[in-house]
């Protein structure tokens, strides 16, 4: 199983390739109909029956997600549900699972979380509504998919229920969201939702309606025409142009050679000797386009769609195939000034159905570095370019070092960075405030003053005195300082770090997004970890051999 | 070790028995110095060394805390300072930590995590405000206590300084609430806390104060001087009579026989073999005292004292002593009509001190039993008496059941609930909402609803209508119904158990304290199991011993 998890992960994939998922349209109303592949694991060992999914069925789920929303402007809802007969979805594959590892379970959970948010923000903010047709058994993940739809319609033929039998059966949690949509995005009451997440055979019927766990029932004959009308009403008010042409997602250009990872505006090179993973994002070379119209006719070009995609796909490599690299150096280079000229096009044009798209996968890429159990520095050096939407990359660092001044030899100017609308609204982490939010919990008034300083380049002494960067060495101290830092942090103790990084990156309010990071998934890892699951006789690992687990009984 | 810990737990103390702490008193301002006994553990194979602490120091603070609150109604300000020539506190003794079972560990953090909520709620509400003086070296849970007051003054004397170094030196987080304390309520910036994190020597001087990690230092001569006028300012503020006098808490008095558990108003009975709790909560004999001067007259023996301190007592010894009993079923027995009496006291006299503070303690109490990772069934029958403050130990279960009619032969009423004014404020959960708040997150009209039904007795099938119970069995039904709930309870994976209910008891919105206890113990729960903590050559493991940690470089 070691060596299999070794394979590779591609995220990158596009619907001709699709094994697991169909795709349909309808005028304004898409249909993505789950059809897993029994064969299709995306490693050895495990079947995915039962319309159970694994991280490839996941990849699938997720291009598709994103592809509706650039490719299909016309589109406003849609309906999730299964194109197998007898079953809607068994969750995610339990095999699979006992065969894992504590990190690739972790992983897992973590990205097929931040997909079922996506559904959720596309219903929000993208006004791409997500429905969805229970036409069969609907278990654990299964169930969770379905919660993060607007609107659950149930057959009802004796045979279709929903279900989170995770603790019952596996003695884990369900990890996709599923009990923290329950109480507080469906707000069903705390004492049904404990029944509720004990019954192994789930709830069926008017009950389920009645405790909130579904929002319609109607038999199994209307189910069809009933979720046509449904997703045609939600459909209609969408704003999104139903006249409009989409944008094609042209296959990402990505070359690995050796340890280095190469993108059109994004570079990493991998120091495996010191754990250390060097991101450079590259401002781009040239002007954006005049309008909105210019944006549209370049398409995936446009460079911040390139950057989000780029940046979307380095972070998920990174997280999956490299898990020892442990700590994330971030450099921007560029032109400060393009980079301000396209977040003006970003603000200017943010009602085009486009530029929002655009922002609002930036802002989802930058929430999932946020999540990331890496540790991140930004280094803000003489050429840098952390400028607006790229300053964001330092704001979201665990820390940055800004050098003061020039270096001896080198004739740029000093480094700086620039502020720009972008960093006021645009880009909200998953506690719902924006960086600069999060950064200045304790002094708010900051924030107002820093808007009267967008466009403004600061150097060291001014960022440092704005509260903008963490260290601003000098050119004597500042190879030392940074490495050191680094080193340091990469002898810590990865957990640890994961730990405190996850209660110190998001202070202030919570939302349930940032409960589902915070408090459901710390306990689904905790819980991912014991042996009452994972041991020799856990429940998890004895699933299917007709064994059941046994427990040590003392509470913790 | 193991049998170590086997030794019982005994939370009962006083003053007059304190090893580690001294209490003095001077007018408004009370002073608590901790002065760890070396030899002075509660177990066996470590010495406490630099004013570490275990258990059985928290013990004594815990107890300081609840008789400063009402033995010392004059006393406005509490300085929390060091008796120790050279050194503040260490934090929890390590060694103690290393040798700990996981649930010990666990155990111990909520349990001090719980006496720091209590800090800060004596501070906001019993106007009794704690101030530290750090008067050394303070590091860890020295630190975290610290930061458990409003207002934190330093020594600047080369020697002290403040330090979480957990991370750097043991590879877990610091447990007792510090990274949440860091960013939410002193709202350090989140890259300063992310290096003082990971500073194994800490921060001194007026670093200490730019960053917000205290908020003065002064000159070590002068350090008596400034906290003694800091504590006098303070107390000056409280509302707090300074003429009155305070009650004595009588020591608690317990029998236990067998699996028998006495005080009182309470009875525990343990059933090993199903792994059950049965307690019995009884309403008082005897009609409530007819005003304040008779709640003060009657002292430790008014009914909901005593029953709070029963309580507390009770659900700390099971935590603690009874780790197998997953399951705690609760009773209450006796008068409606007397408990709406007591409350009706208890409303009435709302801003005496002492009403206020047998209020807030019961608030604690019910807050503690809603941190407890145990699953809590209530069961209401004929002869019960869910009755406003009793109500909320069902409205804090994870169920209810409710008996539907009377039993066959069983001539007395039906069972009934009665909601009074205690049960729409009093009481908030660690979200801040009410019980019934967190109950009907999704349908707030119907606690509104329900303020127009207080002194209503409602049987069955009007409660489950106004959504206060989970089920109605009846006569016929109750016996298999309830025996198989709680058979089925004890059967499922203890670990599961306790991650779902934390996920579900509280729902909406989250405060600095269910941050702690959801996000920041679930995280340090995972690290306490992770080897890189905890394994062989992991570094708590390990530390003392010369050697360093080896880690796992793979993040999760």
């Amino acid at each position: 199983m070691a060596d299999s998890e070794r394979v590779m992960v591609d995220f990158r994939t596009e619907p001709s390739r699709y094994r697991h998922w169909k795709l349909g349209f309808d005028g304004r109303v898409a249909t993505l109909a789950m059809d897993v592949r029994e064969d299709g694991g995306l490693r050895p060992g495990y079947e995915l029956k039962l319309n159970s999914y694994d991280l490839g069925v996941d990849i699938e789920l997720y291009d598709a997600v994103q592809r509706l929303r650039f490719e299909h402007p016309e589109v406003g809802a849609v309906v999730l549900t299964s194109a197998k007969e007898r079953v809607f979805c068994a969750g995610a594959n339990i095999r699979m699972l006992s065969q894992s590892s504590h990190g690739w379970k972790v992983n897992f959970c973590k990205f097929t979380n931040e997909t079922r948010n996506g559904i959720e923000e596309a219903t929000a903010e993208s006004r791409q509504a997500y429905l969805c047709a229970v036409n069969g058994p609907c278990a654990g993940g299964g169930y969770e998919l379905a919660l993060a739809t607007d609107h659950i319609i149930m057959a009802d033929d004796g045979a279709t229920t929903v279900a989170l039998p995770e603790l019952p059966l596996l003695a884990v949690l369900p990890g996709t969201g599923g009990l923290t949509r329950l109480v507080d995005k469906r707000r069903v009451r705390r004492d049904r939702a404990d029944v509720f997440c004990t019954l192994e055979e789930g709830i069926k019927g008017r009950r389920a309606v009645e405790w909130g766990l579904v929002d319609e029932v109607v038999p199994r004959s209307k189910l069809d025409e009933v979720i046509k009308r449904r997703a045609a009403e939600v459909a209609a008010l969408t704003d999104r142009p139903a006249g409009a042409r989409g944008i094609v997602l042209a296959p990402l250009a990505r070359s690995i050679e050796g340890d280095r990872i190469d993108y059109s505006h994004v570079t990493c090179a991998i120091d495996r000797k010191r754990g250390v993973a060097e991101i450079t994002v590259r401002a781009p070379g040239s002007p954006p386009p005049a309008d909105a119209s210019g944006v549209h006719a370049l398409g995936a070009a446009f460079w911040p769609l390139g950057l989000a995609r780029e940046l979307d796909d380095l972070i998920l490599h990174l997280r999956t195939n490299e898990e020892e690299i442990g700590v994330w150096v971030i450099r921007a280079a560029g032109s400060p000034e393009t980079v301000e000229a396209f977040d003006r096009v970003l603000l200017d044009h943010a009602a085009d159905w486009l530029v929002r798209e655009v922002r609002l996968y930036l802002k989802r890429v930058f929430k999932r570095l946020d999540v990331s159990s890496r540790s991140v520095f930004a280094l803000i050096e003489p050429g840098s370019c952390f400028t607006g939407t790229l300053l964001e990359l330092a704001l979201a660092a665990d820390r940055s070092y800004m050098l003061d001044g020039a270096r001896e030899g080198d004739t740029r100017a000093p480094a700086t960075v620039r502020l720009t609308g972008m960093n006021f609204g645009a880009y909200p982490m998953v506690n719902g405030l924006t960086r600069l939010e999060s950064r200045f919990l304790g002094e708010p008034g900051r924030v107002d003053d820093l808007k009267g300083r967008i466009g403004q380049d600061m150097e060291a002494a001014a960022a440092e005195g704005a509260g903008l960067v963490t260290f601003t060495p000098d050119d004597i101290d500042w190879d030392d300082e940074v490495r050191m830092a680094i080193e340091e942090r990469v002898a810590f103790s990865p957990d640890a770090l994961t730990g405190m990084e996850a209660s110190l990156r998001f202070g202030g309010p919570e939302t349930l997004e940032s409960k589902i990071f915070a408090r459901l998934s710390a306990w689904q890892n905790w819980i991912f970890q014991r042996p009452n699951a994972v041991g020799p006789k856990g429940a998890l690992r004895v699933y299917g051999t007709g064994e059941r687990g046994e427990f040590d009984r003392r509470r913790v």
